[in-house]
């Protein structure tokens, strides 16, 4: 829906919570489609979430609240009566369900899972981590068997009503609970009634372990397009079905964090304008810090220089430009190595043809870069020699840059370091100190000062 | 499938090829999944390919062209017989088959078209741009009509046998082709065989225009969790499908471009190591000689204080601290805003918000560092006055940073400029020529220069 349509809304909901209207704001939130309800839903103060979930049909406060962040889920959840949680929990997909009550009070966690009508779908799905694959199965799937026939096959899934995920894809296990193919809705539907599934299962199933991590699982999905992944045990046991939908919120979470990390600075639990000033702050003073001590390396340089700086202060001008050049060469590369990491394009055994590849870039833009900077710097009035200087420099310094561009990331990937660490502040700041270096080492030789 | 394992079965392929044993290496190739096959396929050098190829079985030729990357296909398509071109099209999907007409030269694509069995499922494809939702969607969907009953809309399915893309959303129609209604596969399955489609299907469909964007359509089948997103003319005409492996490429090819915008580089076309050195170096040298020519404002501003520089040869030590930090505080912002953008978590209309929010962000972090600054600056032996100068000036230059920082991508993105032209390479520099301005500002104030 128009966001400006969905911003009048929000007027009306507002107004008629304002005058108590409880059932007025009820009915035109349940107009709405779930993500825009959870969207208008989470832009109302605290007191009105309160007083306007439990009015609403369980199945949408459950839509809601899975659509919520994370950590706003929980606060609210917190400041609910038990009863409303519960009935609200049981109509939650059970990969949600247990999300939220690992972000909530143990305690009110446990009373919450005692009430449950299926504890048992919830239960398993806690003991793991939110951002493995076993934290992103749910446990609501319809395995078949492979004695089982079509017409059976397709009566069992007439007899199962999964509430909310719909899954076309139907796994196979042995007696043993064994994964051991699949079968597609459409492929039983064509096939004759009395077929076994065996004879029509696909045995050849990607399948996950339990601790995979979330991005293996969504990078393997959207490898093969799959619209749901099995996960199983070291036994090979069938425990779950990672879907669609869950890959696509991965994908678009682990790329948030990867920008804001090559920004320089730690990713954001939830939506930006719901960060507090505070949050964001400390998100970022870690980053901003270390850096500000590695660029006093930058200080110390000058002042190793000081002599030559004082005989020929037109060597100052220069400085942010070769630095600034440096750092964005930097930059583009990394950015550059940091995604082709991600999406598989390279690996960490193509070190040396990524570098390879870096060094011959490097070397065309040096070469451009040097031609412009002595022009550049005999216009503005340098004598020849240290615009040879300022030429020479920059050619050595964006073949440098692209150099550590393209190994640092590589490096930290080796080290099993996140890459983006080596976003582009600290590639400026890398650059920044040893650029100076390259400079006046440069203009010590030509200038012979 | 293990980056190790298609490593070595890549070295037997190349092996195969080398002695001829064409059948060796169609058997090795063929017992691979499509994208693995892609991905070994595209290792191979072009005359290896050229022969490989039309060995294959044309719907595993189909696959591997389908995987490539476009400007590699439609080059290795160029050097195939045109029989062998058709034979591979015709095997397809219609939406990817155009796709790769539009890249080959016009006159061979009338050829293949006309070679084609079922030229008119792509020939309406080839008018829209491939980044349009027109571009994206499938001619290939089965619609129902209102009046049809269950169980003749299950004959339809069963009679329906596409070539790839498995449907699961089968979407209704009115005599006019106009788009009414949506069922899926489980209701339709679950229904009553005597129950008409308008009683089943579900009238509120999500839908978008066939000039659309494609990242527009991917955010809103991202959004409502959408398997299949239908594409209507002005007179809501069903015209095609986009499916959910579409919706999954296209987030992944944006995310890419970002990335690769932020660091300051225009985005590449092809995977990494596949793109040639002189292309990367092309698509990179216009932002680094803009910035660089931008940059030469920041010696500007330092000729401009040539009589402070030279009186307190000691400001120069600051000065790659100063505006280094400056660039880094706008990077953070930047890059958290951008995303912001992108996922919708801020619009537009939120700037002045966005502002606040950065402002009083940028307040603490300006103090924190002003802090750490002055006790630096003493402990290198600054004078206090100067320290105080430094303090001071990162102060004002961190919450300078953050407050352009917030305002230019909101300000790009209203002028419909993509925002991550507002990269941290851009926001470095610009903030160095400021940054610079603020600092010898203050020193003359404090220092009494």
């Amino acid at each position: 829906m128009q966001t400006t349509t969905l911003n009048s809304i929000l007027v009306q909901l507002r107004a008629a919570l304002e005058r108590d209207d409880l059932a007025g704001a009820v009915s035109m939130l349940q107009a709405l489609r779930a993500p825009d309800q959870a969207d208008l839903f989470s832009e109302l103060n605290d007191e009105h979430q309160v007083v306007l979930l439990p009015e609403l049909h369980p199945t949408a406060s459950a839509d809601i609240l899975e659509e919520l962040d994370d950590e706003e889920a929980a606060e609210l959840v917190s400041a609910l009566p038990m009863e409303t949680v519960i009935r609200i929990v049981d109509k939650m997909e059970p990969d949600k369900a247990a999300d939220l009550l690992g972000d909530i009070h143990p305690q009110q966690a446990q009373t919450v899972l005692a009430g449950l009508e299926d504890p048992d779908e919830v239960r398993p799905l806690l003991l793991h981590p939110d951002d493995s694959a076993g934290g992103l199965m749910t446990s609501e799937f319809l395995a078949l068997r492979r004695r089982m026939r079509a017409a059976e096959a397709i009566q069992a899934v007439r007899a199962w009503q999964p509430e909310a995920e719909t899954i076309y894809y139907l796994f196979v296990v042995d007696r043993f609970g064994k994964l051991c193919g699949v079968v597609n809705l459409r492929q039983l539907i064509l096939a004759d009634p009395a077929t076994f599934i065996s004879e029509i299962m696909d045995p050849d199933v990607v399948s996950v372990r339990v601790g995979t991590d979330q991005e293996a699982c969504a990078r393997l999905m959207a490898r093969y397009d799959l619209l749901a992944l099995p996960v199983i045990d070291a036994e090979e046991v069938l425990l779950g079905v990672i879907t669609v939908d869950d890959l696509v919120d991965v994908l678009e979470d682990e790329t948030t964090e990867d920008i804001q990390r090559l920004g320089g600075a730690q990713p954001l639990e939830r939506s930006y304008l719901d960060t507090g000033v505070f949050t964001i702050t400390r998100k970022r003073i870690g980053w901003l810090l270390l850096l500000f001590l590695t660029e006093t390396l930058t200080g110390s340089v000058l002042r190793h220089f000081e002599g030559e700086l004082q005989s020929v202060v037109a060597l100052a001008f220069f400085v942010p430009l070769l630095i600034g050049t440096g750092g964005n060469a930097g930059s583009q590369t990394t950015s550059t190595i940091i995604r082709a990491l991600a999406v598989g394009d390279i690996d960490l055994g193509d070190a040396l043809s990524t570098l390879w590849h870096e060094l011959r870039t490097g070397l065309m833009l040096g070469l451009a870069m040097a031609g412009i900077a002595y022009v550049r710097a005999l216009t503005w009035g340098s004598p020849p020699p240290l615009a040879l200087t300022v030429a020479l420099a920059i050619f050595t310094i964006v073949v440098w840059a692209n150099g550590l561009g393209s190994l640092l990331p590589i490096l930290a990937a080796r080290l099993r370091i996140d890459p983006t660490v080596v976003s582009g502040p600290v590639m400026s700041t890398l650059v920044d100190a040893t650029g100076l270096f390259i400079y006046f080492t440069t203009a010590r030789f030509i200038l012979r000062l």
